[in-house]
């Protein structure tokens, strides 16, 4: 019998539980050694195939594997590269196939977003085209939640917690030092085209009253007047006001409040300075003290707060990712299925990848209040199990023990280079 | 015999572990019931005593009090007001003598820094020029860590195990994404004049090469140009460059790299954007491509990851703080001492506030590295103990389950207001 190994990458911005589909998919693959050979990672996702710089983690310990579940960010390195269309770019697409053919992989799991699905479904079709036996399946990740078919994206629970606590925490200290100190508090969080993280700050809220005050989404136009009315009758009648805002936040036009005016290699602009920006403008009208909190990546890699379902989900897809495989499915992902019932229940289904490729799920407008400031009950009721559970990393000398992977070279099997 | 009650309040910026001192001053004068009958909390801080705004501690279950000690910021409201000279302003500290004595108040304690310090000193001293018996104790609260005679400030250990781990979880995101996005991370974190925050980013790293590869020190002047080619070194050689910068860093000539403009009470000024500013400089001058975060208000109220260590040692000051107006004591501040030997051990001291008021501990200049960019082993050794350990609070639906007291006022007994 002929040998068959794995391809594993990841690809686009990592999560606080990237790591953990890792795990599932390696840790899986182990257990059926004799259909499975070995799993080869990307060296910084897919262009670690294109340069055939593979990682064989055969090489690592058990115990370095199943760390892999509790260590945030992508052990083998992501990237942002999209691969073109099959027309503009069919050499990159067909040098693929020559490294998988070169180290007889037939398997190719790639952990990504919307982007990577798209990839991952045109690698499928070009096997299909060019004989080459290849079951591509694609595991869901992003921190937007924005993906079609699966009720939610792993790494969306754990940032959701840590937003949901963060503002929490936040909202405590400007509570307790309102009355001589500052009065507005803004935390920036991410988000470019959907407010799903943003809306997860509307957890911290128990009581009428409590914070966040408003929360800014991309999906709800951003009107300068309503925004500081509100912020100054929160101010008058809760002595603070709290604030959490998407970062994609924008005007009727379209244009985001905050631009820097790089952009990144999908062409996505690279957005930040919102909160300051909204701090200024607070202070112009208004003139009350203010505080601003630009979270960035550290509610992304937030390990140490993940959530317990959003880590066994993200494991559960990388485990089902290659039992689907070795059940002969191809072009599919594995996605998260909630069941109906009160108590929140998961299973793992499929979804073909034809409908998952470059389409974004946005808050339904049913998940925000009708003034377009807070999350309805309907998305509390959504929201609240994905945050559920904590799961804690082991520490050492008051340190979260993340694992470091050796990350051994696969020797080279081609003598071409390959530019990207 | 006559009523003693007691008053305590909470002084400046609010922490992760000040409720934890507030639940040693009252679960231990509870019991003392017969020395200390009841302990009044000034409602935001010492112009809750001005006010005659007193919270009326009594009236919360065990439980509630109990739950103080894993609940951040100021349960009872906190305040940036200091008190001036007892000569420009003889009436603020003759009105807190008269409601001392209204409510039979003979035990002062005041939990903040250096500048609560000063104002607890000056109302020990005039109640004994107004022959009014009172015992002031100053409980010591600071995430600046800038307190002298004490080895170490409550507050401090559990946001300088926030942004440890926090920098530890970024640089990880940082680096699984350098080779095609992100080179250069900037987390920007508190720290006006001293650099101890920053300097606890340098326990994230375990080996040569590891991040923070960039700390920035309001000791160390700011100099550009040695600052952009180390960032350019770092990131020829490592791939992508942390940087983790004190919001006070500064030039040569004292001036603040980026100042808002906004004053606070004690007229220092409100800074901020910081993190922008160098990054700016970065893309100008290296073009980079580059991310930053702004922790704010998120570092010191992240009673989520606080230090177990930091928790215990501000709960065991509050409750020594009670124990020793009780022997008698007077102007004088609990204080951490560090034990000898090479395992961490520490007990109570006692320090007179003459020698506490008004002075800042700033990082010792053997405690950086002579290049001025990172911490050295003497540094690493003082700052690793104080983040051991981990004070999980309960959680409820993924949520911590923070205490929220009903703060019942203590019925007036004065008829005249006071203006502040």
């Amino acid at each position: 019998m002929p040998r068959k190994n794995a391809f594993y990458a990841q690809s686009g911005g990592v999560t606080a539980v990237i790591n953990a589909s890792a795990c599932g998919v390696i840790e899986t693959a182990r257990k059926y050694r004799g259909e499975i050979s070995r799993v080869y990672a990307g060296r910084n996702g897919i262009i670690g195939a294109l340069r055939e710089d593979l990682i064989d983690t055969s090489k690592e310990s058990t115990a370095a594997i199943r760390g892999l579940a509790s260590t945030p960010a992508g052990a083998f390195g992501s990237c942002r590269h999209k691969l073109r269309g099959l027309e503009e770019n069919r050499a990159e697409y067909e040098r693929l196939i020559e490294v998988f053919r070169a180290h007889e992989i037939h398997y190719f799991f790639y952990n990504g977003g919307g982007d990577s699905a798209d990839t991952c479904l045109k690698v499928s079709q070009l096997s299909e085209a060019m004989g080459y036996p290849l079951q591509a399946i694609h595991i869901p990740k992003t921190i937007d939640n924005d993906l079609p078919l699966t009720d939610c994206c792993p790494g969306f629970g754990s940032v959701a917690k840590y937003v949901a606590i963060s503002t929490k925490e936040a909202a405590l200290d400007v509570a307790s030092m309102c009355e001589t100190s500052t009065k507005v508090f803004i935390l920036e969080v991410m988000g470019r085209h959907a407010g799903w993280i943003a809306a997860a700050s509307g957890l911290a809220a128990e009581e009428e009253g409590d914070a966040p005050h408003i929360i800014l989404f991309p999906e709800i136009a951003f009107d300068r007047d309503k925004f500081l009315k509100r912020v100054g009758d929160t101010v008058k009648n809760q002595g603070y006001c709290v604030i959490v805002a998407s970062e994609g936040t924008q005007y009727e036009d379209g244009s985001f409040l905050a631009e820097s005016g790089l952009k990144d290699a999908f062409g996505h602009s690279q957005l930040g300075g919102l909160a300051p920006t909204l701090a200024q403008m607070v202070k112009d009208e208004l003139g009350y003290k203010y505080h601003w909190a630009v979270a960035d990546y550290l509610q992304r890699s937030a390990r140490h707060i993940a959530s317990l379902t959003d880590v066994k989900q993200a494991y559960d897809l990388g485990e089902a990712a290659v039992e689907l495989a070795l059940q002969g499915k191809n072009a599919i992902m594995p996605c998260i299925v909630r069941g109906k019932g009160q108590r929140y229940r998961w299973t793992i289904g499929e979804a073909p990848l034809e409908q998952v490729a470059n389409r974004e799920k946005k808050m339904p407008r049913n998940f925000i209040t009708g003034n377009g400031f807070g999350i309805t009950a309907a998305a509390r009721e959504y929201l609240e199990p994905l945050i559920q559970g904590e799961s804690y990393p082991e520490y050492s000398k008051g340190m979260p023990k993340y694992v470091r992977l050796k990350n051994v070279p696969v020797p080279r099997k081609l003598d071409t280079d390959f530019d990207i």
